[in-house]
């Protein structure tokens, strides 16, 4: 079973990750970074869900802010904790003594050839991770990362949550070496929780009941903010390519992360030409091909298979204040 | 009538867009741009084509440099004289004395609130017209281009070359306040001319029988760099608003330049936002919204309507030797 | 004697400029442009100092805006007029027909191999001639012109404000390839007015008085903004290679333009390695060395020789109201 | 006695700042870094020093690459081990087990507000520490770094090697809060080793024989590759704060790093116009003064107190080979 370490900010997305992580693969840490809120704030949200979810994974505390620019988190969207929407239950571990950077490092040491990381926040951790040990990337069986777009941004024009909020990070993390999948946003806007979903987690148990209330929330404030009619789980759809390859096309693309001031920072500067002619020898010749990119996704297929997850998910662990 | 002024630099596609021009609109004059090759070879072929159009068109030479960066032109595309694949009778007019500069500050001065301005070409000569007189953007009744791209690039995996080859011009132009159209190559590049309508353009009249060998050139080479199969036919669709506006979809949008020197250099920033969203007031409050970008487009009829007026044409004009 | 044109935006150092260029060369010619204050006002200024010396020079009138970015004027170091602290005379002469680009280029036509060009103000109308005639630089026996340091700046940390006004068109002007001398902050803040000075001249005749009580308010406030002591002569220091050249040591240079967005743009990166060392062959044969730059001078004797232009300059022309 | 750490890439001015600290100072630890030449050689050139000096100080190995873009080492000045010109001892200890980055953090932590921390090679080490444990700033009682320049750069014309190696970490550390002095090539090429100098070491004991060796060696490569005459002692100008700080003066003064990719990446910007004026509210008020810099030195009588240093260490414990 494929082991999985998932790098993120919970977050509504984050939380279905986890959820989906754990029930299709061996996830053998969590490790949090800011982003949709505070580290404070992930990091405890990180915490209530493997106590609502009863699984014992180790959770490791991470960066505070990126690499060069000062932060604001992305509250608006996740709301004041983070994760608005349902009541989590407290904590019933302790983060680990190892800084995230660490405990990233001695994950894929432990697990050499075999570990998948799963960056599904800003890349910070991954990024000083990579620098601390420069063997790091070597290590990993891939990494498969949410981030990024093909198409149109959710922060600017062209740029998406995760790779603009540190963009330096990820441009460490895009030429590391290892395998790389991308989904970015033009993928997973199609993979939308309706209100019918919501509905029917609502009339389910305990585990089912909160995830139906955070899909409320973010879903409603998705649509306040960004006009959309769904609730987009980006983040599970990094777990994909381990658990249902069929669900999401990814074709094989040169992408660089753009660093500079201007319009387009933290963008995920594409080369499609590859895909679209016959006869490119030449400019293929520059470009060298570092990552998988989703292009295309049965959402609906999708939604139905990560729903299957929740709605299946016992409640023994969670009982909030048991 | 509407009253056109192109500034181009032919080019296969430039050739017919002076050609659609003429058929349906008030063609007031044409200046010629480094780009598709340098300004000496585009001058002379637009003389060239006026001659075998048998239009009486006034033709002013322009600018051979951008702004800012020496410049390497187009010519592994369009060939040695910028417009290969057939024999185009000598020029039997002379450029004005006016600088294309100067002629373009001429014609929109005296056609006041009438002259729709169509940069085909790199927008350097529109720029510094601009720049030597702040009026100009004021007196045009607007400006369609063709250049930029919503996807992807020609010339990048971002830029197309018209924007691409002098993006401090277009960046002018894009901020002039004028009423302003671009259709890019996410467009163009289904308005293709296959190699049945080159059959069928070989089989008529001079006119026909010389497009028709551009055509066949173009595509050859279309097809060897870019692996097209059909002959991207442009800049004509740059006059489309105003001769066939239904075959056309514009969006209004924001639309920026990026200037910095890292991977998006050129690339037509588009805020697409507002159109896949319900309500983005806070964003859309930052944006100005400075342009009509083409989105979608009958390409086959839009081949159709042009390929009539090729076919359409009388050689009386335009005897090679006569 | 050498023919000198000034590009400039009087100002009360373009003033002394003027003077002393008109005392020493055969001044052909004056074109105007945004700077100290608009363009309306600078080119008032010109005509209004052409009357007040008794010149007769042409003057033509430049741009209003740099090539890209919206331009805010200097007023606050030369007050509202562009040139306070003196009432000049009205206008007795109109500007010429040509715009200062066009006039720039038939000068230079004119007088090949013999014109001096100086701007010294911002380069947008030396750029914009020099894209719209190639063949000027080439034309020129120089270029010499006030902007730029290789110190401490004035508008930024780093830049100066001629350069820093349209950094862009500087870049086009430094990669020109014609003969180029550049004085900067670094040298003509050692050209400085006193009050002695000041008193000296508004103890003579009209133009001495004139200049004297200019120069009395461009002290003050260069003593309030900048906590100068002495009013800086910066413009008229570009004339002195062809008037006083013993007082004035140029290094021979490379020197490029920044254009990036950040601390830096605006800033003349005078790479002044090869002045510090011995053997840089590898380090020098990247570089091209494409300017003589200012690099000490003797300020007071400068300041005397200026001086002694101003007191014995008849006043004949001048008087107003006259 | 002051505590000091040096993060440094020994180097022959790196063995010299060692020694001068642990002549006059509680030298806590030794961090190394890539540089001068690669982390394994720096890291056996630090440890093979403690050898040579007999000091039992602990040395942490750290980053082998910059943040962002992929390094060259500096070994044309420094030789092929970093450190040619001598024979050293071999190393006598390991390095700790802590990478540097931990042990920056660590030590900080141990003596909170005592504890100088003294990068005098590329910043990825300090940065790196200051995002993993964001209190780091605040638990020191200052930085002082040899880097930058206020005027002619040695890496490029306005940039000097250890903050172009990595200016996104030196941005960090710029940018961190805690009390910063600078010491640029503006001061430390005036700290310079003569040939008698080298000479009258040559004539002492083992320690001064072989940074004899050393000063030879790396006077002669700046001399063929810089032009220099003497050997500048850039390093140890870091500690004189600490030991002799009358010998040099240093300015309250804003400096940025420039992390552009255009003329001036990696340079030190300093806002000096507050230093040249008397009034300069309006602008003063946007910036904040982050850093005293380094703006003269006595350079002969700091020479002399290295020496003194040199000349004055006992040869008990580094015999090679005991």
């Amino acid at each position: 079973m494929t082991k999985v370490l998932i790098d993120c900010d919970p977050g509504h997305d984050d939380a279905t990750a986890i959820l989906y992580a754990a029930h299709h693969l061996d996830l053998v840490g969590i490790t949090t970074v800011y982003g949709n809120q505070s580290v404070e704030k992930t990091t405890r949200n990180a915490l209530s869900l493997t106590a609502l979810l009863g699984i014992d994974v180790p959770v490791a505390r991470g960066c505070e802010q990126p690499l060069l620019r000062p932060f604001r988190h992305g509250g608006d969207v996740h709301g004041k904790t983070g994760i608005d929407g349902a009541e989590l239950p407290a904590p019933r571990q302790d983060v680990v003594d190892s800084h995230a950077v660490d405990f990233i490092i001695e994950t894929a040491r432990r697990y050499r050839d075999e570990l998948v990381l799963c960056p599904i926040g800003p890349f910070t951790n991954v990024a000083l991770a990579m620098r601390k040990e420069p063997r790091l990337a070597g290590w990993l069986r891939g990494i498969s990362c949410m981030g990024g777009t093909t198409q149109v941004g959710n922060t600017t024009p062209v740029a998406e949550f995760n790779i603009w909020s540190d963009p330096e990070a990820a441009d460490i993390v895009f030429r590391c070496g290892a395998p790389l999948w991308m989904v970015g946003l033009n993928v997973t806007r199609q993979v939308g929780i309706t209100t019918h979903d919501i509905e029917r987690l609502e009339a389910g148990g305990l585990v089912a009941r909160t995830y139906g209330g955070l899909f409320g929330f973010f879903r409603q404030r998705l649509s306040e903010i960004h006009g959309l009619s769904t609730a987009s789980l980006h983040d599970p759809c990094a777990l994909v390519p381990f658990i249902a390859p069929e669900l999401i096309t990814y074709a094989n693309c040169p992408v660089e992360i753009e660093l500079g001031d201007g319009l387009t920072r933290g963008m995920t500067v594409c080369d499609f030409r590859n895909l679209t002619t016959a006869k490119l020898e030449n400019i293929r010749a520059r470009a060298t091909t570092n990552c998988q990119v989703a292009i295309s996704v049965d959402g609906r297929a999708l939604v139905d298979h990560i729903m299957e997850a929740i709605v299946g998910w016992g409640d023994a662990g969670g009982a909030i204040g048991a």
